[in-house]
């Protein structure tokens, strides 16, 4: 296959995929779609709610076409992208780490003040306390999880006797409502083998059904248990406790869950819908060539990006600084010219896209939208008076 | 040293250094200025000039001040960062990476257009053609510095023969004029042993040294020789051909060069003004506490980040995905509260910043300005018509 001439398709049509400013994040709207109506249905099928998680994709667009295919509400990461997507007119927030400063702290009562439904998870008693007073200041009634550590030791509580602890606590403080659990493995998700992400996952699940049996034995119901990834949602969803999914990345997919096998059977129902488009600067080293991208526009972690780009087939990318990329070329790729453009597939997507402003939407090889990452980056306070 | 409770602080002073937002970058404005006129004074002292990368710190503002201290001009690694020096007033704009797709070499003849002395680098004579014709189209006149590959394999040309070709081909074409060169050793900035960075620094110097006398014994005249980072600065700077220096990191420091000799003799003259502030989320693992910075705040390449806060001295910083880190304490720390403030030194401090929004600019624990980080993100065009 001939590798499309960009200048042309620039020129031609002002509305090419490949007039874009590199590096840039390219969204194909088709996949992404695609992605978002397999995973509804799975869960449906499965008869449990989706939550999907907005701290992969950042933006309320999206979360809008999570919420219209069926899901129950979403997932945040930060304080900051729950505000996001509230002022966006999103409901069913879920903050899925504790928040513990006082600052923000009294940002969640505003923003529960705002969209009653949030909720947010604890695992300490001091932060249960703390957060019961500033619901009492306010006036509101949070709800609240209680957060299950599943081996991370990242956040969570670690025995059953501080889960019954912190939703006794809960149920006893005034201002916030105990609502459930949250146990969400990050450290299962992209375990390549799926005999032994099955085996942890099932693991773990058990040890969250133990919990809910704990808190109804004491007459505690649990009316939402919330938890599982991209990587364990077909384990989570088949078996085990989890009223609802927390998926996030199901919607690009990556260099990582390209890694990950899906099942012993089947490859993953999702697409790579996310790519980087990047473009060749400089050509005098034989064999390679280097693009614009590196790591201020592809995140380190996980596999190295890989070349998405039909006629560089086998071609592969390394890193070469903060600003650029070297494209290793296959045996049989011609060097492609000083301007092309050539398409990555991110390495991690979620730390990835948090690099960019705006998903570049196509249809095939049409720009047809621009969305705005609305719910990056963050601003503190500014001083009250110039000082500086 | 006791801790100082960031919630106090707070409260008494809407100003703190410790009411920001966390993740936030903290910039030490007193050390900052100590940077800039260090760094200022040096280069006068070896008779050079002084042309700071704006690539670390993407702050029109940051530049400004390096003006001010005298500076020649300002780097930028992307025509997006020139754009935006340009339009805040900044001149003497070098672009240090090739310019290739035909819509960015359109954007830098409007850029040249608008601030006339920006310079561009170019390794290729299918480049040089490109920039005289649309030049030539323009009615610009756009200088052009032949940029020399230094063994790092990324941009650049590789030989003498190559460079006269394309100093000939500039000076032979219309609507560009012959500038001079520019050889920058990304490699050469971090080698830990000051001897062999030396060593290394010198043979790179020889080399255009070499280029320099080639073009000169063409009757060539080369008035800008541009290059040197921090890492080499006071090498390239004591001698060898370059009359301008491109350091960026002095002004901030990081973990990356707290872990490179300064000299054989001498600790770095440069202090680090900036910190990432974090605050801690949850604390049920002994020994451990988890706070809100992960990769989406902190750069991964580079040594980890290190804790900065006094009383936590001994501790260390892993990530722990990408909106969480683990700080492991020393045997001799007591366990910081829940939304206790830390602030760490970044791993690589230029992919750091480019994740943040605005500089949260502190003296001593005084909030008193917020910087944009104005050159930061790119966004490309905008459909012409709605399609999505």
């Amino acid at each position: 296959m001939k590798l499309r001439d960009p200048l042309d398709h620039a020129l031609g049509h002002p509305n090419s995929r490949y007039s874009v400013n590199t590096p840039a994040l390219i969204l194909d709207l088709d996949a992404l779609e695609r992605n978002v109506a397999r995973m509804a249905a799975t869960m449906t099928s499965f008869g449990r709610a989706l939550r999907p998680h907005a701290k992969s994709h950042k933006c309320s667009r999206i979360a809008q076409l999570q919420i219209g295919a069926g899901a129950a509400g979403v997932c945040c990461a930060t304080l900051d992208e729950a505000e996001v997507m509230a002022a966006c007119g999103l409901r069913g927030i879920l903050i899925t780490s504790p928040v513990t400063t006082r600052d923000k702290i009294d940002r969640l009562m505003a923003l529960v003040a705002y969209a009653p439904d949030t909720m947010i998870v604890v695992d300490n008693a001091r932060n249960v306390e703390a957060l019961s007073q500033a619901a009492q200041s306010s006036g509101a009634l949070l709800a609240v999880l209680v957060d299950i550590d599943l081996g991370f030791g990242r956040t969570g509580v670690l025995s059953y006797d501080a889960v019954e602890e912190l939703a006794r606590r809960i149920l006893a403080a005034r201002g916030i409502r105990f609502a459930g659990l949250q146990a969400y493995g990050g450290h299962l998700q992209h375990i390549p083998e799926y005999s032994v992400r099955c085996e942890k996952t099932r693991a773990a699940a058990d040890f969250v059904a133990g919990a809910v049996e704990r808190l109804r034995a004491c007459g505690i119901s649990v009316p939402l248990i919330s938890g599982g990834g991209t990587g364990t949602h077909a384990i989570d969803g088949q078996a085990g406790p989890f009223t609802e999914i927390q998926a996030g990345s199901y919607i690009f997919m990556d260099a990582d869950y390209n890694a990950v096998a899906y099942n012993t059977a089947d490859s993953w129902p999702f697409e790579v819908s996310l790519l980087v488009q990047t473009a060749v600067t400089s050509s005098n080293v034989a064999g390679t060539v280097t693009v614009d991208a590196g790591t201020k526009a592809l995140a380190l972690n996980g596999p190295r990006p890989q070349v998405a780009t039909p006629s560089l087939a086998g071609s592969t990318y390394e890193f070469s600084g903060d600003e650029h990329g070297r494209i290793k070329l296959a045996a049989n790729c011609d060097t492609p010219p000083l301007g092309e453009r050539i398409e990555l597939v991110a390495s991690h997507c979620d730390p990835t896209i948090a690099h960019y402003d705006v998903y570049h939407c196509v249809r095939g090889n049409t720009l047809v939208a621009v969305w705005a990452i609305d719910a990056r980056g963050r601003r503190g306070p500014l001083p009250t008076a110039a000082g500086c």
